[in-house]
């Protein structure tokens, strides 16, 4: 799909054909065998590898995935969509994408660390501050970083800046964690006011409570709107008078679940995104909304905010430590 | 067939599955981007690669390919293949394989020069002396080598040791060009002085007057056999009192064809593999002996010295400058 | 001159003998023969150098020209001003120079490109970020500093900082294009407040409108000041109600030369210079006031923009993409 | 005079002009600023240089020189000189050479260390094993090559093959010191050869008892030449019975002068080169045989050893640790 | 004292015994002898060490001291304490300390200059701007880092940013010099803050009127703050008004003594710490105050600004340039 | 001791003091803290170090030991020891010593290595081909070297040449376990030549068939010596004929004790250093000739081949794999 899209895009350009394939071919792809001891005492071997896809508008930048399934071809898809993120969002990097064939959740904590210190021991050389920049991304998170970080140092001296997604004590960013939920809020503010309307006085139907719909309804309602209904595994709830966010963000973080809150009645799952609203926000599972259900949906306003079909919430832009994949 | 091959080795063996499943899996495999201007001005974007297999024994050691249809499975066969090839003749090596997906006939010296001298800006960092040594192979030749060198050198001084098979003037190794036909005389001679039979004395079939089969001929020549059927595309001819090889030789050298050669008789292409004979010689085609020609056969020995069933000659071990391969 | 001016600055500041001749000579000179193909297949070899004069104050920082008859004891000249004028300038730099003995006008592009290539490998390990930053120079300009940039990085990794004057696109600095007609304008507007006058109310006369006299009108009339006359190669015109510089820059940008512009009279290129105005600013070839014509000038105050006496706009603060100097 | 010699065999090679043109052009030239506190307190600053001339064939290789006036254009030539010299002698070699503009009388060995240090310090990032390799030449010795090695291993490990004519105990070659002799006896052998002559036989004039002189001598001796005169600034001998050339070593090692050994009788200054002999070796001075002269010369063979116009045993293959140059 | 006050911290925290043993281990020890020719021409040889604690948190900081009996253990526990200043401090560095053993004061400037930069040649590998950076210490000054600066650069290119407290032309920063009287200030002034007082209106007694005293007082004196007493070894004066800093200050500066100070009346140094004040600040010796003469204090307040008990302005956050330790 | 004996030679040498104090500080000494996690999960910590005591001659040289006592002062003199050692043998190396505080019989394997790798991550910016190889000492074996050697080599490419005493399968050098021995045979063998006599025809007394014992008996019987008698700690046996050491070492290699042998009888092991014979051979401990029985001792010469008093087959000359010191 993004190989279609671009050529779309240089078909409206007008690219040369020559300059469109040079476009479209990686500038490097690199795998490698990371073979570690279990923690048995037994061998593993692994595929890990990184594909940078171009580096003509600065170094390159793009998650790291660990999962059982890593497809080379949708690797090669994501490190090219990095390369038109960065771009458009007119930031001097490139794109890459990269990851490890495994199963985190397979792994000790000790397993993954030896793991991710043989690969970063396998491809220091093709990364590093001015170069290519890994994150975190489906099945890492900050940890994973900070052991790039520190085995990447062992060759090339104190480098924080070789990863980014890093924890903040070792010099991560502050609000990495909310970023996408705020660029969801952002999103929503920006096609109100093509129409005339803010999200204070508007109400909103959110799916998903994770790291992207948690941080979209919090800021959503600090900024004055009403968040009606609210959904994911735990429980879905509606309180026509707006739900009170923070008191539900408590309530969460001490361990609740959805359908336990006492500020919000329970309503059933199969008609939260059929529920009346000004703006409904898809923040879970991509794809929910199709054929069958799209003609019953009332709200006047869709923001995607689920851009995966699988896993959500958990490219690069999003996934945070502690959101359990890991462990 | 090599994996095939490599795990009833390793049953034979009683490896553990876990260290089989490592030795499978390559050390390390690596695409590139060479994008070059071709001599017309417009760009032209070719794929490279190198795949190392394995440097438990020392420095990665396997030729580079210039060919439209490089098959990356196979390549990563070869590399496999060459890791057990170093070890096999406990030379301290290990394996690996690479090359570039391009028509080499179908590109000018100059712009050969420039896809050679990107490719290797492109993985200069991944090869060297004590790393990854890459020699000749299909589609590539002394000069080729000429040119890594040079552009590796750039990098990292002055680097002769990066590539085996320069121009001798670089310090290329003497004897590498009748290599490949020497070690298929030597074969023959260890297989007849099993049977108590010897070079001298015996009479030869050669098919394939190339790199592998002109060499193979003229050691076998110089050491008393008698060469009494030869065919190539430019002719068959036998002589039963044996041909005059080095005559042979000169008369090629200097152009002529085989069929034109005076001191031997034209026959024809078709009785020479079941043409009577102590030793057959198959230096060409792979294959070409099979369930339907087999019965005719009328040698006594066969030394099977064409390895490869769709360009014989062409690998890395008998692959010489001048072959006129690339032009 | 330069080093006639440093040493009188040498005995005015009573400076030891030894480190007035220690200053005198340079840290380091570095010659280095450039071969390239040419379009016609054709070898060709040009001498390249750079020239640093002192780096106890900071990296380097100097042009790179490209010009048939490079001097080299010019450019000794050179580079050791660039380290007074970084002294004098308190920026933490020193001093240095550079170029190729070539012609730019007479090679195409792509050798343009291969040239700079060349060169920049030969003296990669002698220039950085750290150590010498390349900017433009005559017969320069940023597409020569991008090819310079990605030939560096090449060696070094993305090395953006290693030359100034790139492409904005690139890194480069906004405002580098405008930024020697602004100092003239600073220069000016200085001059004048010493005497109580200011930019408004004064009237200017510019000789060259190239990148120098074209800024300088155009800022001066952003600041009120009244241009009555103005030439180039193109043209002399007048208007004594002051001239619409942004009308004469749409003009020219669109192609027009000066003699056709509707908004003043033309008149002769040989009264320019001695034309009534407050202020006269000659920002073509240096020299063109002289004991001749001296006496006749009627400016109450002149500027010099013009610095150089062969390709007046051509140093390293003034010389920018696009004015034709390589084409 | 060498591009002269170059230019001739250019045309009689049939070379392309501009391959000749590129041949000419050194590689890479360098200069640096050497400032060294003196041991009176005070600064000073003097002018080194290396001129590599072309590396096609190998690491460069070639003198430094400690001279006053260490002329550019003559370094230049004979750095081509050395490249045409490893050429003909069919080494692995290319060419270069260098030296640095000062007296080395004038200085103290400590003076002398320091400079030689910061030279070193300066060009330590062009030279190198596998680049260019320095060796003793006039005013330097196999002293300045341990301070050479010591210095430049400091920035890139133990050294030792940066340098050759380092003293022996640090890896110097044995018979560095008698090869310019035995060279001479060698090209005497060879001459003598082809007349049917043999050097045992023969009767030998020789001028200058230095390096190259005496070992010509006594290897001639050894040979079973006769020696009948020989001479040098300590006086002028000879002994038509064949002068006792270890002998003479003794007496001349032990302080003594010429003139003053016994096994001889002193002779005219003015008649050495015009003595009956064989063959005549003039080692000393070079031009020393001339128009007025030659008419007079009885020699049947004369072999030229003094290659130098101004100081003949000093260049790179015959200068030696303790000929007194440099203190 | 250090690894106690550690002990007692790692209990309070209840940190695992492992962790306890791993955190009191330096993260390396490395001690180099260092030889140099001294003047008179003889060498000597001292032994040169850096001691890095931790890392962690970042880059190691800490100070090189010149002093003849440097004590292992005690520099061990000062670059300990640096890890810990930092991390209190949350400024992103950790912790080092090194020096050599040597009598600054018995050597030239030269000699200090040969024996600083052989110390980098030895350990330039182990510092470095992401490494550890070093800064000055007992006997040494910025003089000192911008020899380290200098012989640093010629292995690494110019890095300003190896050492803190160079001259402020190379780069040092502003405020340094003042920095640790102004520490004392700040502290001053959140203590009294805490009783509901601010220095404008209290009195002050100061021991010492170097670099801490002498900024304290001034900056106390800006403060509003009344000074009433203060000695050094060049007297001890008082002036119930308050003494005028400034005044004092130019008085110091132009070489005059506190005894013959005109703004105030000599008083007996006895006298100084138990006079009659608010806040009494020692930032002279450590030590002062003691079983014996606390009982007569009579200050409300007393700041700890003397660390040291042998050399109390001496540590890396006072130690400044012209303070005359090292002459 | 070590110092002793330096001194004693530095007076005899009449060394100036200056320059034997320079000789006796090491080069560098370095310590680092190197951290595992344990097989159980905890972290534990060990101090590694390496004194690097003389480079002038070459790299430096010399054993890495895992001994829980390793005392400083005694690795100091044992670096020091080397220095002389390999300038006594005359071979271009100097001097060094190292090791790590550690209880290798307390670590699994699978600590060991990563212990190993740890120290080897550490040091491997001051270790080297060219700088300093380490060799297996007491507590270490080719395992280790082997460890040292892959762990080096993901920092700096295959460098085999970084240590000495690997496995022969990575180029270990053959010969090395029986090296030892072979010195006492040679040191023998000259002995008795210098008075006349010859290890044929004599007869020997060996204490001790350990690495040293065992291969000194075999190779002295080779030579045709008569070994009458031999013991260690599973038996003393004697056999006037001479003892059929092949035979012995058979035994002793499937798992034998001496005292079980059946080509000799057992004898009390108190008596066998005062056996009749030529030559006694201590080959076990240090230290067991001494004031009470050396009046017993009846031999004629005495080969001492016991070096060091706790463990006196452990040096680095000795040591090898399988014996048993590390599992």
């Amino acid at each position: 799909a993004t190989s279609r899209n671009f050529r779309q895009a240089a078909r409206l350009l007008g690219l040369d054909s020559k300059l469109e394939k040079s476009l479209l071919i990686p500038f490097r792809e690199i795998k490698v065998e990371c073979t570690i001891p279990k923690d048995d005492g037994t061998l593993a071997s692994f595929v890990g590898f990184r594909v940078q896809h171009d580096n003509a508008r600065g170094p390159m930048k793009g998650g790291i995935r660990y999962h059982p399934e890593v497809d080379p071809d949708e690797v090669n898809a994501l490190a090219q969509l990095m390369t038109w993120k960065t771009a458009v969002a007119a930031v001097p990097y490139g794109g890459a994408k990269g990851g490890i064939g495994c199963s985190p959740g397979d792994l000790s904590r000790s397993e993954l660390e030896r793991l991710t210190r043989v690969f970063t021991q396998k491809i220091h050389d093709l990364i590093g501050t001015h170069t290519d920049i890994p994150a975190p991304d489906m099945g890492t998170n900050s940890q994973t970083m900070a052991w790039i970080f520190d085995e990447y140092s062992k060759f090339h001296g104190h480098s924080p800046a070789v990863v980014t997604g890093k924890p903040i004590d070792l010099g991560g960013s502050l609000g990495r964690d909310a970023a996408t939920g705020r660029g969801v809020m952002y999103a929503t503010e920006a096609l109100l006011a093509e129409y005339g309307k803010s999200i204070s006085g508007s109400t909103f139907v959110i799916q998903g409570f994770g790291n992207v719909g948690s941080w979209a309804a919090q800021l959503i309602h600090e900024k004055g709107g009403k968040v009606i209904a609210l959904g994911d595994v735990s429980g879905t709830i509606r309180n026509k008078a707006g739900i009170d966010v923070p008191a539900l963000m408590k309530h969460r973080n001490e361990g609740g679940q959805l359908k336990d809150f006492h500020g919000a009645e329970v309503m059933d799952a199969s008609e939260l995104l059929v529920h009346e609203c000004d703006v409904l926000l898809p923040c879970a599972l991509g794809g929910v909304l199709n054929r069958e259900n799209a003609p019953d949906v009332k709200a006047k306003f869709i923001i995607e905010a689920a851009n995966h079909p699988t896993d959500p919430e958990a490219d690069e832009d999003s996934y945070q430590e502690g959101s359990g994949r890991v462990a």
